[in-house]
């Protein structure tokens, strides 16, 4: 089900990650014929997994699914994959104004003021993020407002104790990869209600650190390529899309394919560095311009044993006061080796991408022993994926709107131009910037071409 | 003096606006071979100058030169052009809260509490935009603070009444191109800074709006080029740049030019849409990520005569109220006719890009008319340029930083990747977002090429 005779597809796909590969199975079911271009040798995207000397696979993208995530789960379940349990029992860490504390529950380790200053700035968000409507955002009651400001600011002022704000810029890095200045407040909002809520946004149990996929989850994608066969075509950069009534033409460095349709399926940054003939409507192309890629370095380590449970922490911290800003468990449940798992986010992984691989290696073990000892500082094996330096993601976990854009720009997001769709992470109305975001804009952009290809 | 005997040139600069050309120049100067490539069939950039029927010239992009801006002055000098002063004799008209006020000097017509507000505001931004260090912004005191939120929370604190909110909304569009929301009060009191302060920036006699080229802006442009002679290549859109240790290689659609360094001279959003080999670094990378390029549709009416003038007007209009933001007279001294401009800027002026060009024609010549009565909506012409939908511009006036930009990637806005340096107006530390600073940050990079030359 690749090209039609003529050579011609029904709908021609740029990106091979989990919302292109999706998109194209979507409409292969349908009978369509499509074709799918990968700027690298790998299919997956923002998921890669790696496997370790001792044979485990880990995942140095994208890693864990949760509930209410129901696309991806359904595509775990359709493939017959396991799916293994965050570890989650024991002490969690967070360094408080430059002193570490331990708590089942991270922030209940924060002093008592900053605690309940935190809890009360989660209240209101949680008010605020339920009066957005998820697929159109701009028209909420305060849009330009919201939009008007950044995560930053709202922070001033609604934290006042340096341990609630620390803990704040924390937890913001983790979630978004980026600073709270970067963001639109609206934005903010937006993404936590797409994704139904702070505490299911930063949960393990019942949230969406709850367990990921054994073998890795890239597999989800290998799986999906495998359905699609000859039509993903890898090493395949999209460089131009020319566009008219009648059809596509998608020049890629291995050739030039033409289809009824295009599904872009990359993120906003990347798709706003294709030439268009015509160009993009001005709207679309300035909202490229709006979206810019957090950072992450995600660096495993792994160790005979995970040691730190037997001194009862859990694996999980979080600090504003190291180079890697939170840390998990990342041990496979039926291993013989224990593992740890860091991510530099933000700023700091931007200026960490710079360093040298060594000096980084040193400084994230060094991290790593400070919460969990010496042991900690020398592993039996060290991986790490910093993001930023990938050409064909430029970022990592997903484009954030700047201050602006959703009110600006946001109906442009998903409005096709012609006949070019778009599709990717950032294009979901539930859980955008996750696996399961990037399922459901693949199904959406499917089922638009679907539609008028009918 | 283009390129080496071997067919490869000390620098390849990409772009031919003010910045490229001024660079090539300088190295040109001092006996180095340059070649320069430009994606249009035209140089110039953000100036373009038109012929009207009556054969008189007009601006469709920069147009106004002012005092301090020594760089463009002294070209203007260089190439014996002449300037026209604009005219500013009379009644400006303010839209507030609806209603359309005059005065000698517009903000005047705010009612008092207004006024002294915007009056209070401007005070402390002069204070704010002293204390930035144009070489590095991110140095300033208070940089973090200030670069955390955008203008419009800065507006929203400090100005209470809707006129002096209103009057703030529209200056700053005419500034910036773009919405407060957008940006950050770090950049946006950089810029102010950078061009001498608010007074300055804004004013005519003595200000930025002071005068400008008889026969057009562009001349500079054409000028610089005539003496490049065929070193400047015209339709020849930059797709890669490959770099190393030993030199550049430029792949254009017109052929692969190689040089031992490359100054990419055109916009940082435009230069993120190249293809680097290697990649930019992440830093580099993510800056060309933020900063998004303001909007404008400048629109130009003439008529038999100046009418307005004799009305009492000075044909300067501030407004928040209409699809055109200003207008001003642009009027040539020694015309027959008379001609009025005006501006959309901002999310206006990508909305109104999007709809046909008769209903922009009709809804500018309403809005002129509304300010000076029936006549001006019956002109002898009207012409208009959309700069967004300027693929090679991809907006304008200019890219401005997005919040969390400038401490967070402002000094990879000049920092040379390898033997790639980067100039355009938006890496000028005086006048940037001008022709004076296009041409500043020309002479630089040319200066940084040439020192590695020498």
């Amino acid at each position: 089900m690749t090209e039609g005779e003529d050579g011609r597809s029904d709908a021609v796909v740029v990106g091979a990650g989990l919302a292109g590969l999706t998109a194209a199975r979507e409409l292969v079911k349908d009978d369509y014929s499509v074709t799918v271009l990968e700027a690298r040798d790998r299919v997956g995207g923002r998921t890669l997994s790696h496997r370790l000397a001792d044979g485990e696979r880990v995942d140095l993208g994208g890693q864990w699914i949760g509930p209410t995530q129901d696309r991806v789960n359904e595509l775990v379940e359709t493939y017959d994959l396991d799916t293994i349990p965050q570890f989650d029992d024991g002490l969690d860490q967070i360094a408080i104004d430059g002193v570490v504390k331990e708590h089942e529950d991270a922030l209940r380790a924060l002093p008592s003021a900053a605690y309940s200053e935190l809890m009360d700035a989660f209240g209101r968000l949680e008010t605020l993020r339920t009066q957005i409507p998820l697929e159109e955002p701009y028209s909420a009651p305060n849009a330009e407002k919201w939009d008007g400001t950044t995560v930053e600011a709202w922070k001033r002022e609604t934290l006042e104790t340096t341990a609630a704000r620390g803990a704040f810029d924390s937890l913001l890095r983790a979630l978004f990869t980026t600073e709270p200045s970067e963001i639109s407040l609206l934005y903010f909002l937006t993404y936590l209600h797409a994704g139904g809520g702070i505490e299911r946004i930063t949960g393990v149990e019942g949230g969406a650190q709850e367990r990921r996929i054994e073998g890795g989850a890239q597999q989800l994608s290998q799986l999906l390529a495998n359905e699609l066969g000859d039509s993903v075509q890898l090493e395949s950069p999209v460089r131009a899309v020319t566009h008219d009534d009648s059809g596509v033409i998608v020049e890629s460095d291995t050739g030039t394919y033409t289809g009824s349709f295009a599904i872009v399926a990359i993120p906003p940054t990347l798709a706003g560095r294709i030439t268009y003939d015509p160009p993009l409507p001005a709207r679309r192309d300035a909202l490229t311009q709006r979206m810019p890629m957090g950072a992450t370095i995600k660096c495993i380590a792994t160790y005979e044993e995970p040691f730190w449970r037997r001194a009862g922490y859990s694996g999980f911290v979080l600090t504003d006061d190291d180079v890697v800003g939170f840390m998990f468990d990342d041990t496979a449940p039926e291993s013989t080796t224990g593992a740890l798992v860091g991510f530099i986010a933000g700023e700091t992984a931007r200026t960490w991408s710079e360093r040298e691989a060594s000096d980084r290696r040193d400084q994230v073990l060094a991290d790593f022993a400070r919460y969990f000892g010496e042991r900690a500082g020398d592993p039996l094996e060290y991986v790490e994926q910093s993001w930023s330096n990938e050409q064909w993601s430029a970022g990592c976990y997903a484009g954030n709107m700047t201050p602006g854009t959703m009110t600006g720009y946001g109906d442009a997001l998903r409005e096709p131009v012609g006949r070019i769709h778009w599709a990717g992470t950032e294009t979901a109305t539930q859980w955008c910037g996750y696996m399961d975001g990037a399922i459901r804009s693949g199904e959406r952009a499917a089922d638009e071409v679907s539609r008028r290809l009918a």
